[in-house]
C-alpha cells in the first residue's frame, strides 16, 4: 500500500521537480547522516542541493517542499530560520505553532518532532503501558526533552522533567516506570538511578574520540548500558536505538507532508 | 509613570475609538466578572459591546484591538476562535504561537496567560525561591495547568504535572516545595498531601450553591484552607487569592499590547 503511494508520489514529484534539500552549515554528524544510503533512500532520493549560505538568510524558504531543518544549525539564527519554514513543510515539528499545538490539549500538531515521535513509537510498539505511569524525562531541550515530555503527557503519563538545576535527580528517576534520557552526558545513568523493571530510552548521543573508529569517534549514550540491562525490563542501545527511529519518523513526517501537499490520501 | 502613560493612551485610544469589547456567550461567572467596577476600570473603561453571536463565527476579529477571549467560550469552537485572534492582541496568551513560544527555550511569548502569570508573580513578589525546587502542578488544562508548569520550568523548578490519571497523587504532592492546584475539586488537598513548609497556590474555583450568598453560590478552592494553614509556609485563599491576580495580569497584558500597537514605550 505504502509502496504504491510512494511510487505514484515519486513519479509525480520528479515530474514537478519539487523536492530539493538545501544544506546550511556542515556539522560533521549531519554530513555523515546525509551520506548514508538509508537516509537518501528514505528521502525518496531527491536531487540534493548542498550550499553554504551566508550569515544573512535570504528568502530561500521558497526553495523547499519538505523541509527538515535539522537543528542545531550552528552559526545561524535558529529562531529566524524556523520562522521562515512553512508550517506545512515543518517536518521536524519545531515550528512554534506545531510545538504550541503539541503542548495544548484538544489540538493536534501537523508534525511531531522526529526523535520524540520515535521514542513514543518504540514504547507503543513494544507494548509498554504509559497511562498512569510515572515518566521522567532527563533534559528539557526544544528538540527532545520538551516534546517527549509533552507526548508522554498526551498519553496520560505523570511526567517530571529533570534538568541541570534538579537536586538529587537519581531520587526522582529511581521511582520512574519510564525514563527517557537526553542529557548528552556519557554514563550519567547508573543502575542506582533506575527502578527495577523500568523501561529506559537513551536519546543521549555524545561523540567520544576513538581513533580506531571509522570516523575517529564513536557515539555513546547517557546510560551505562550493561549496568542498566541487569535491572530494567528494556533499554535502548546507542547507537542503533533511537537514531534509526528518528530517521524513520523523518520519513513518516515527510511522507505525511507530501501526501497533504499533493492531495494523496 | 504608569499613570502618565495610561492617561496619554486613554486620550489617544478614545480619539481613535479603538477599544471594543465583544462578549460571546454568557457564563454567569463571566457576567459577574464583567459587572465588577474594578474590571471596567482596569480595561480603561472601554465602550462595552455585548452581543450574542450565532454559532457561525464571522470575521469579527477585525473589531478587536485588545482581545481577552476568556475561555471557555461555552458552545462555540474555542480553537476556531483562538485561531482568529491576532497574535498581537492575544492578551489571554492562548494562541498556539504564544503557547509554543512559552514552551520553547530561548523564545519569548508576546503574552503569558493571565492566571499562570499571576501565580508566578505571587511567588516572585513573595520571595519564594523557585530554582531547583520541586514543583507539582495539579491539573493540565491549557489555560492554567500547562502554562504554569511551563513557567515554573522556565524558572528552573523541577516540575511534575499531576492529573486525573495519576496514581497516588498525594505521594507526589507531599514531596513538593511548591504546589499549584487547578483541579476544580473542592477540598481535594488535605494536609496529608502537603510537605511542611510548602508554598501552595490554589487556583481551583468551584461554585458551590449557597442560598445565603449574594449570587446564590460561593466560590471554593481545591485546598482545605484551614488544614493547610497549619502545615504550609504560605497558601492563597479562595476567593481573594489568584483571582485578583488574574485581573491584574489581564491589565498588564492589555497595557503591553496597547503599548506595542500604539508605539508607547
Amino acid at each position: 500500500m505504502y509502496r504504491k503511494i510512494l511510487m505514484r508520489m515519486r513519479m509525480r514529484m520528479r515530474m514537478m521537480n519539487a523536492t530539493r534539500k538545501v544544506v546550511v552549515g556542515w556539522a560533521k554528524e549531519y554530513k555523515r547522516y546525509l551520506s548514508t544510503t538509508t537516509t537518501n533512500q528514505i528521502l525518496l532520493s531527491p536531487p540534493l542541493v548542498s550550499v553554504d549560505l551566508p550569515e544573512i538568510w535570504g528568502s530561500t524558504s521558497t526553495l523547499y517542499h519538505h523541509h527538515p531543518s535539522q537543528s542545531p544549525v550552528s552559526h545561524l539564527d535558529e529562531e529566524k530560520i524556523l520562522n521562515l519554514v512553512s508550517l506545512e513543510k515543518d517536518v521536524d515539528g519545531f515550528h512554534p505553532i506545531n510545538m504550541g499545538n503539541l503542548s495544548m490539549r484538544g489540538r493536534e500538531p501537523l508534525f511531531v518532532p522526529c526523535t520524540p515521535k520515535g521514542c513514543l513509537e518504540l514504547l507503543l510498539r513494544s507494548g509498554v503501558e504509559i497511562v498512569g505511569k510515572k515518566a521522567v524525562v532527563i533534559g528539557r531541550s526544544n528538540i527532545v526533552g520538551l516534546p517527549i515530555a509533552l507526548l508522554l503527557q498526551r498519553h496520560h503519563a505523570t511526567v517530571t522533567i529533570v534538568h541541570a538545576c534538579t537536586k538529587n535527580p537519581e531520587r526522582i528517576t529511581c521511582e520512574a516506570d519510564i525514563v527517557v534520557t537526553a542529557a548528552g552526558v556519557p554514563s550519567l545513568i547508573r543502575s542506582s538511578w533506575l527502578k527495577p523493571g523500568a523501561v529506559v530510552i537513551d536519546v543521549g548521543t555524545c561523540p567520544v574520540e576513538d581513533p580506531s573508529a571509522e570516523y575517529g569517534y564513536r557515539l555513546v549514550g547517557d546510560v551505562c548500558y550493561e549496568e542498566a540491562l541487569s535491572i530494567v525490563s528494556a533499554v535502548t542501545p546507542v547507537p542503533g536505538g533511537v537514531g534509526p527511529m528518528t530517521i524513520a519518523m523523518l520519513l513518516c513526517n515527510t511522507l505525511d507532508s507530501a501526501k497533504r501537499l499533493y492531495g494523496f490520501t
